[in-house]
């Protein structure tokens, strides 16, 4: 299933997120405002389609709210939480685990709360991980550092383990944090707990650096990531002004979806061309990179800088298909391979480029989420206790329009999200660099 | 009119902007989606609101969708346009200011550009200042400083002079960056237009680093400033733990809102108290902030940062009503005055306090903006040009779930948002900062 | 005794450090090159002067080299270490106490090391301040933070009362970091020690923000206090300029010397006007700061920011003397006195300016040390530990051309450091801000 | 010839720095101190080397004092000056540069100043690189920025030719900002000039961000290179600690020396091994950096930071020497090598480990100098200005304990200066990392 095809026939899917069971436990949250039961916000604002569909008689596409709940499920005196860290770093990491952590002790009062190690690996025990029990002084700085404190690592582990070793351990609350792979685990882990009629609430919170999960609202960690492009881009910039035809070229994240490299083109404008995933590229002719070089040196300019997604431009890359642990095909890598092709395209013109090659990767998804970044973990994770308290499982914390709401899994994972290259925002970017005019699409104006 | 109200009674308040006349110019924008005319977002999204108003054939709230048209009212070759910038300093001025300039001359291919010099005191010819020639090139840099490089100023001028200038440089298109007051003369000049059959389109773009503006989504510059406050608070809880009983007071910007001061307080996780305009609190008695420092250091607590917001805890503070330049009432100094009352109080039972205050206004307000606030920043310009190109005035432009929208200045202005201190927001700062268990409204629990 | 006697006559002086006896025990360090007994460095470089005092057979100024020797005094297993922090909180504070925490524990192997805390109260039993122990996983982590983890706390303490606990508690090594008046206190702590025929090591880490101890070289947390004078210049900077006639006026530290402005002054190339303790200035008159201000809005600029160290002018300003804790005198406040008498006098000439003023000293101490400044505090941290191990006392470590060296505290204490105004320095402050000519001492050259 | 025979028979080399002809200019510097004529500096400060050798009527090295003369051999109205920067980036480039332009300008009163573009190419006519005109108005703000505005390249170019370029210019000053291969190449201009009986002062500012040239003090940008190292080293510790048996691998700049590195280990105090040209090292064996990291892992930690110059290790690496365009042998990618060597060491014991590889050349080199370093970097400036205007040639300008002085080119290049691995600087790496330990030197002690 496509997004398109969900927001087109709303009523093929269900946009409702499965509970335990009955709520019948007062909420010990003091001194809120509960969210009513069955609210529920829209999650597609365009006043025709509403309006349209409504007085139609047809459904509009909405997620429950999400919030603390006047009844809840679990009985807090009795549950045991467990948190893990999946996939690769992301800035926020330690927020989530750390407002997880604080709403289920301060919040609920839950006070056996355990940190999974390593990723799943730590739910298998033959791993050997041992789990570290969490308490609120534990995570009280933990903000301040990038990473997780509980480690993580790539890689799905067998169901049937993962929920024997939850039973095992009586574990009744289950927050995963990671992306896409992980969450279609917890999504079977989930259902096999129902399978076995088992009480555990598994709830993720959606983490990809790339920003490519649907349905979620922009994904924590994303905004600190473009902020941190700056510093790279800035000096991608300064090294390419340092040399007669100095190119910059900078790789940024971005597997199947080229959002970090457009937001980074807009937000640092001195990027010249912007490569990304949704629209193919060529090297050669008079639409391709090389070409697009030519002109930009052709109207007196003497550098430029280059920033590229690692999803993009596959198709010019020799080679069989790679697999990380995670299952993730594996980026054949689009920079080494435009750093040589450049240097090699004008090396046998004789007009010999100086090309400096970054790829920032671990030093932008290490760092702690920032501000308003920071504030989404925290608000992410309360809501996933509150999630889980009320029962709800086989779903993820989403935000809309600053509303917090639950998306199930399977909806959250049904397509991976990509940069509208119609849409205002690849306008801009394309405005900015002015990359159309360079690629050939349209006049080159100087100045 | 309120906000409730508004939402209450929509079909009582006109959401349309205003345009000059029939838009019927070529835009030359190449290779872009326009925007369908006539395309409008929702900006209330609880479906129950939605649905059953609809249900009931009743108008649900929404704006006009911006972007570029198909056609257009300005030749854009006869264009001249001029960009204000008024109040004090946001981080993002120069941002929307480049966006403004590389948006008319590369889309639109406007070529007389005038910056303001120094608010709206640049349009009233007797201060002197003449304006400036703005290109892309004089613009290229500027985002990466501070402030605005057109300069700017409080308070407000005569609009007939304000016109009387405009038609006398033959300007059609008036770009007004302010807060409140500045967008209140912007739909005075609006309205002066129309009443003497001009064609000027004045069209705004809201900033409030207080984020106290409605309808227009989260202002430019707000994100940036939350982020500043990290290292100042950081300080402050550095001063503290380094005194014995030692208090690190900081003072953020909110007039009216205490936005900045709940983000930084959620954000920042050393805070203890957080006093903000929309809670009334007190210094003595059970409930008093003075009794709360009591209790913190009574568990232990060798330390206590707060973050007070300019406008809390006013009805404190003795003495008559100032007006600045721009006539917002002057907030009396709330900060010097708990440091006062605090140092007072603890020496008088003997057990003097060491409170290190902090007023770091000039250096948050001062900065560039940064990553995606800098890419709000560009979005914001890009869409006022559209708007003023299709003959839309009167109006600011605003973003509500990343969809950017049209909004006629009298909404905006309605009233000043506030926080919600029943709303997950709020709740989640008197988690983080425990301040309801100091301040004596639930059981203090140490640890 | 000056400085210029020192150098005039340094036969007159005692260069030496004072031991508390005969090393006898062998040093535990592996693997390292020992100092030479008797090693010394000269302070003075100028080759006429040491050419001609050698020959003329005079004693020329040295300080015994710091660092490890072969034979040590106290024998580590026995040794109870206390380290104490004083006074104002500076970059580099925990640097320094994790440095001499790691070279006790594993250079030496000492066992018992405590923390006093919050300044020399801790070492009067009297405030009821417990020590805490520290080891060198207590202290791993704490360079990333600023301030000190033993908290400070000014002002003196009765030395016998000191003595008695030091004795009590059966402590043979105390580390104390602080300014000149800590200095001073630890010299009469050592004089106690020596008089009792007590076996203490007493030996100072000088701290001054300010730089203004003699012949230790560049005091630690300096060079991050310079380094943080960027941001906050930079914002005065964007605020003077963005209004009509904008003043940006920051206050630094330096309430002798000024070379933390000077440094400032140089290294945040906008800076106009930098005022310092050392050179008298007048606000009115022909070389007046307001007629400076007159002369650079004269000639066209429309902003100026001004540096002004807290110790400067201070013979303009009214009122009694009053001193702090530590006996220190009380700067009156030169920042609030500029920003007003600059508003009314241009307000009087009916061509008001808007000055903007920023008091940033707790944001500046309160950071964490940087880069080589943190090298420094390690290294300086290693070398007391040598030292007194060694069984040297009343003395502080000091550096000079790369080398670390040994000097009694009578001498770091003797005079205050001062900017020369007649040097290198003081002239390429001159030349950068141009303040002669503003100040009327030179033609003024336009651009 | 060795720093250390220069030190053993100070009187068999030349200090002194040759000057074209007698000085009879009046200096139009105002109101400064002028230096001394034959004012020297000591370079060795061993007070037993100083005092024995100028007993025994030896002499001892000295460096001429830098600083304005009275009378200077130039007459300002008639120079033209030209400044070139070559080689690799270094923080503070632009600050050398603006403060040579201010110093000629405002000091000076030169007028005809020329910024030599990329390098010594710049020189070359038929690179067709024309210079670019420099008054204080172009460099005002480019202190701001890293890198060059001048552009740089690497490699020599033919002296005759250079000197024919200028000759034909009328250029008298010749300023030349560059490392090992530039100062020769200085050094080579200076003689040709000198055999021509020309008169152009040629003055270099060198520039090594490895810190490896002798007697001239600390280098311009080493300070800021240190510091920037802080932010990648904590990347690199945070993912080594987010895996299990994570690695995070740095590799630094030093080509023969590893000052970075060492410095970077000392202010970094995560740092486990530091790996540097100087001291040779093994992968296997007992003393192996594989052995080493089995011992921390065999002790229970899950993680290591390893920094390694990129000229260590050199001879564990196969295949022929290449230069760069410079001359400098390009150093084998050791860091590459390390990683791979290690994944596969550990795989093959079935433990796998997950190596992060950073390697942040280009992310440090280029950023703007900061604080002390921006000092550092405007006071070289305006000596080497101030020794040109002076008739002194083939000399650059070093520092000394706070005094700036003139060294020979032939004495700043004679030898790379080098890590004194019997020092306190290194004695504090092994502290600091117990690398001793994990390489099986000294006993492991856990904790």
């Amino acid at each position: 299933m496509t997004i398109q095809e969900i927001f087109d026939r709303p009523e093929a899917f269900d946009f409702n997120v499965p509970t335990l069971g009955e709520c019948t436990v007062d909420n010990p949250v003091r001194d809120t405002v509960f969210v009513p039961d069955g609210a529920r916000t829209l999650i597609r604002h365009n006043a025709e389609y509403v309006e349209s569909r409504i007085r139609a008689g047809l459904p509009v596409p909405s997620f429950e709210k999400a919030g603390p709940h006047r009844k809840i499920f679990h009985a807090p005196a009795w549950c045991r939480a467990a948190i893990v860290t999946c996939g690769g770093l992301c800035p926020g990491l330690n927020d989530v685990v750390k407002g997880l952590v604080q709403t289920l002790w301060f919040d609920y009062g839950v006070r056996h709360i355990f940190g999974v190690r390593y990723g799943l690996e730590g739910l298998v025990p033959s791993y050997g991980h041992e789990p570290i029990v969490l308490t609120p002084e534990d995570v009280d700085d933990i903000h301040q550092d990038g990473g997780t404190i509980l480690g993580s690592s790539r890689g799905g582990q067998d169901t049937a383990t993962i929920v024997n070793t939850l039973s095992h351990l009586n574990i009744n609350l289950l927050f995963c944090i990671g992306g896409d792979g992980t969450l279609r685990a917890a999504r079977d882990i989930a259902e096999e707990v129902l399978k076995r009629k088992l009480s555990i609430s598994v709830v993720g919170v959606p983490k990809t650096i790339d920003n490519d999960l649907a349905f979620i609202g922009r994904s924590f960690g994303f905004e600190t990531a473009v902020y941190e492009t700056g510093h790279v881009i800035t000096c991608a910039h300064v090294e390419a002004k340092g040399a007669p035809r100095g190119v910059g070229l900078v790789k940024l994240m971005g597997r199947d979806s080229g959002f970090i490299a457009a937001y980074a083109a807009i937000a640092n404008s001195v990027v010249n061309l912007c490569l990304v995933p949704e629209v193919t590229f060529t090297l050669d002719g008079e639409h391709g990179v090389l070409t697009a070089l030519e002109r930009r040196f052709g109207i007196g300019k003497s550098h430029a800088v280059i920033v590229v997604a690692e999803g993009a431009g596959q198709d010019l890359l020799q080679g069989e298909t790679r697999r990380d642990a995670s299952g993730n095909v594996l980026k054949k890598d689009i920079g080494t391979f435009l750093k040589t092709k450049i240097e090699e395209h004008f090396a046998a013109k004789g007009a010999p480029v100086s090309v400096k090659y970054f790829d920032p990767s671990y030093m932008i998804r290490s760092v702690p989420a920032r501000g308003s970044d920071a504030i989404h973990c925290c608000l992410l994770a309360k809501n996933a206790v509150h999630a889980a308290m009320a029962g709800r499982t086989n779903c993820v914390v989403g935000k809309c329009a600053d509303v917090y709401m639950l998306v199930p899994i399977a909806l959250a994972t049904a397509e991976r999200q990509k940069l509208d290259v119609s849409g205002p925002l690849w306008q801009a970017v394309v405005d900015v660099t002015r990359q159309g005019e360079y690629m050939g699409y349209e006049p080159l104006v100087r100045g």
